[in-house]
């Protein structure tokens, strides 16, 4: 078995911390900002200084590749994204970035044997903060080999036109355009010129930190469905209307979001996961009862009956009474449970045996890059702790061996697959 | 007694509807944009043409003036505002400053005799939707005279640096620098300057029109409190971290905003208003679970131990258990109720009973620049119905019929404190 060093990770963790450190131990690293350029930046010195050769997408993917020793091989694929959340943390996403150059730093400082090429992997706008959809850059890559249904998500003129969140005026496609990282289409990562792929990831939340694990060996990405639920009320002056006259969007959604919260907890799925994180409000000042009030509710479980539940549930409430307001629900995107492909989970689960750190299977609630990719490669992931399951906010944290650890199994993985002539 | 032309009435109130035309049917006028500029030329045009007088003071209040029989009369004052809320109606503020421009136009065109000079005002920034707080102007005109815990608030280089909610480069101060209508200091309304101060105003709710009535004698503005609830969680994300060990924020609000409504209903004060109108989630994405949600209540009543009753209620939020997340409740500002001067009241009476229009006392539950004003001037206001109560959105209306009136009731109290020696 062979391990990674714990030094020169923790390097790496402190320096890609600084792109977008946003003052309070996190980062803001939107995907095609300044701060993305920072971290790109860094990639491209550290692959250059091994011998990796650099190539960028049409969508700024990025890649960094050392040769094996068959000039025939496809590659084998690590890495995830370098792009963070409003206000988010240090390892989700980076971690499995910094992984893969761990990887291929310690084969190049070790020269370990390998048949295949070997690949990190910058995903370009995971976490879609900016410019919405999430995994938007995987899911392009990906939209020829998804299931028909879901093709239009991730159409690539579509994409272009995602709108800014910061800037109504700017488009993806347009601040991609004079991106110092984008390249050639024909760099694209593909079925034909990749044979696998794995990321490594924190997990985000507390199921390993509370069961003392190290390692999660991971099996499938949680089904999942995104709603809106909208109430239209009346806008009137907060000091002249009547109580009794009014029809309050707020007062409404609130009723509702307590109504929703006993609903679905009275099913009494306890790993079931529902989150009312984003919010529209208008006007949104004090002197005026608000006329709209609209929030997303994300819902997440790998068994599809229970997704349905909690959809009957959603749909009953345009039929309810919400302080004299109009609701409506309306669908986002929903997707059914990815599973990974089981030779490679297998490889993962020897090679966290071999390595002796304790482990257990996991799934995972966070949608990641690699279930896009999995359309078109057989693909797995691994998880490390998070601290107290923090994710998605500065406190975000997982020490420097847990870290390490997930590079290690990582790196023994991949060789494991190079081993094999077909993974 | 003397009537105000519904023809010309007809033509203002069209003219004006253009300048910020939102496209439902009212408009986005902000204080100091080109909209606003664009009103303020049409009412120069109009003011010049019956031979006004245009001055405009440092703080771009507008003042059209002709003169009285007695060169030594102080000046009597009408007006309100032209900037509107988001997505405003055709009539709040823009109709007090309508109804004084008919007053003129009518004693000019009827050479009616005064003593008085007669002016018709303009304050700017009434609403405050772009540069907090409302009021701005005629707080801070009215500042020296002012109680003296008041007046910190409109302290006029605290107001200068009032930031932009919509550019965060941008402060009042700088805005006003560049503006057309910056003028000079020594125009300013004062008490050496004006005797008496009338506003013409819509009702923003619906009791005349529930009442069947004419025109609201108005005596009072309701005192009112400004505070802001919030809470803080934990955020984490939404597929990973599980419901039991949430510190969901939003659902804490609420939560919080439901039992607001139980506890404060059950006061049983049906005149009492209060209102949740603003709101502020982070980090506002569908993915994480809220840490940090935070509304305003503003609370409106004549009688202060109600607002006290009100006051305890929001100070036992802190004390209670809302989702595992800490509560503070924030004191934004309060002031009393503000009786009119009762001579001009009287004033207003007599016009409105000797014009045969129906009518009934009415307090306001808006606050106005007629308010602050009253710290220095002896001051009044006259309120026309609004259309469903309906005010601070677009389908806000009152007929020209119902203006009309509202503007004659104005003229005839002027004239008639004008006829005074001393208002």
């Amino acid at each position: 078995m062979y391990q990674c060093d714990e030094k020169r990770m923790e390097d790496k963790i402190k320096t890609f911390a600084q792109f977008g450190d946003a003052g309070h131990g996190g980062i803001t690293r939107y995907s095609l900002s300044e701060e993305a350029i920072q971290a790109r930046d860094e990639f491209v010195r550290r692959m250059q200084a091994i011998g990796a050769t650099i190539e960028t997408d049409d969508l700024a993917n990025m890649y960094a590749t050392i040769p094996g020793s068959d000039p025939n091989a496809k590659r084998i694929v690590m890495g995830s994204h370098c792009d963070s959340v409003k206000n988010g943390g240090n390892y989700d996403g980076i971690l499995g970035v910094m992984g893969a150059m761990e990887v291929l730093e310690t084969i190049v400082a070790n020269q370990i044997p390998h048949k295949h090429p070997l690949t990190a992997v910058i995903f370009t706008n995971e976490e879609g903060s900016e410019f919405p959809p999430c995994m938007m850059c995987s899911g392009i890559l990906a939209h020829d080999y998804m299931p028909e249904r879901f093709r239009d998500n991730f159409a690539y003129e579509k994409m272009m036109q995602s709108k800014s969140i910061l800037d109504p005026e700017m488009t993806f496609g347009k601040k991609l355009e004079t991106f110092k990282y984008k390249g050639d289409i024909q760099n694209r990562m593909t079925p034909e010129k990749y044979q696998a792929m794995f990321e490594l990831h924190i997990e985000q939340g507390p199921i390993l930190e509370d069961a003392g694990k190290d390692v999660g060996v991971v099996t499938c990405v949680l089904g999942q469905m995104l709603y809106r639920v909208k109430f239209y009320g009346q806008a009137a002056h907060a000091g002249t209307f009547p109580m009794k006259k009014r029809h309050d969007a707020f007062h409404a959604a609130a009723e509702a979001l307590c109504w929703l919260h006993d609903e679905i907890d009275q099913l009494g799925h306890e790993d079931l996961v529902y989150t009312t994180g984003e919010v529209v409000i208008h006007p949104c000042v004090n002197t005026v009862i608000p006329d709209f009030f609209d929030f997303s509710i994300d819902v997440r479980h790998e068994n599809p009956d229970v997704l349905n539940q909690v959809r009957e549930i959603l749909q009953k409430l345009p039929q309810k009474e919400w302080k004299g307001c109009r609701c409506e629900v309306e669908l986002g995107w929903n997707r059914d449970t990815v599973y990974w492909n089981k030779e490679l989970v297998g490889y993962v689960r020897e090679a966290v045996e071999e390595l002796g750190y304790s482990h257990m299977d996991i799934n995972s609630g966070a949608g990641h890059d690699a279930q896009y990719i999995s359309y078109m490669l057989p693909t797995t992931m691994i998880f490390v702790p998070s601290d107290k399951g923090l994710s998605h906010c500065e406190p975000e944290h997982t020490s420097v061996k847990q870290c390490t650890q997930g590079a290690s199994v990582l790196l023994n993985a991949v060789l494991k697959c190079d081993q094999k002539d077909e993974a």
